[in-house]
């Protein structure tokens, strides 16, 4: 099955905290390794770390180098397999500067959410569009308590929240960013 | 849907390494909170950190108090939902009896692997079985580098591996709960 170019973007501005304010979210380094590997999983592209703090920048390359120049990787050769998905950006704009550049396309941006605010694409429409329409897509997903109403704004499209079972909606992002690119680019019996 | 009783485990003892050899690998903290969120999402009844080691089941406590009784839970009242999930067991043979003191019904367990090693059972098939026969499962999981042989023979059955595409499976423990838990006990559309 061919799902197009699918691209991650993981924002750490502007997304929000539990109060509802605009925040800049720090990295955490598991987001780097867990999304990256399930990046690598399903068949991504490329996974964007999002973050207009030069300092944040700077740590996330340099964590990066480690597994793929240092150390790291001399060790463990599938985590670099992993790491060397990760490209570094410091707003959305850059991002599809990018994607723009690398495919000739301006990308498709679905943005994510777990409170289903104006949620507008479901699972298996977004996964029929993937094979449908073939254009680039940026998948968004925020840190903290998620994107901001600006970036859901901009997007193209919301995608539908994961339901569970019952009410409780507080995945991890790097849990939430697994099953979602299960449900969109898995296989399964 | 109702699936019958769901149990997790996450077992630091008998795992492998790299190099499969049979070791007892350290308690990771994202590994409580992100499995607990999990677990609390998909209606999972509870969470057994299983080790065999003094220490780390007393830092495993420590861990999770800060959420159940200390400042952590009154800040983030979802996160102690979550980790009031969380069980402690010296190794699987306490969380067996557990169950069945808890069920009346010794569990039937279910191991996984990344590698595919005797799988046995695919993923519709468990999501039948848990539809058709309501005992309580527990579904095992293993940190480093995955669950020793010796679990896997001792499991009733061997889940597939979750395939994305291509060969690479080195997701996260944390991604793997995660995708495990959506594709057995997830809605969608």
């Amino acid at each position: 099955m061919d799902s197009g170019v699918i691209y991650l973007a993981l924002l750490h501005h502007p997304v929000r905290n539990r109060g509802g304010q605009v925040i800049t979210a720090a990295l955490t380094n598991l987001d780097v390794h867990d999304i990256a590997r399930a990046a690598r999983t399903y068949g991504v592209k490329a996974y964007y770390l999002v973050t207009p703090v030069a300092g944040q920048q700077a740590l996330a390359r340099s964590l990066v180098a480690h597994w793929l120049e240092g150390r790291g990787g001399e060790v463990n050769p599938d985590r670099r397999e992993a790491l060397c998905l990760v490209r570094l950006a410091r707003d959305l704009n850059e991002v599809c500067r990018e994607v723009l550049a690398e495919t000739g396309q301006r990308p498709r941006l679905i943005a994510t959410t777990a409170l289903g605010e104006g949620a507008s694409i479901g699972w298996s429409a977004l996964r029929k569009m993937f094979q449908d329409e073939k254009g680039p897509t940026v998948l968004l997903f925020g840190t903290a308590s998620g994107l901001d109403q600006s970036v859901l704004s901009e997007a193209d499209a919301i995608l539908e929240p994961i339901h569970g079972r019952g009410a409780y909606n507080h995945l991890s992002v790097r849990s939430a960013v697994a099953v979602a690119l299960d449900r969109l680019l898995g296989t399964r019996d």
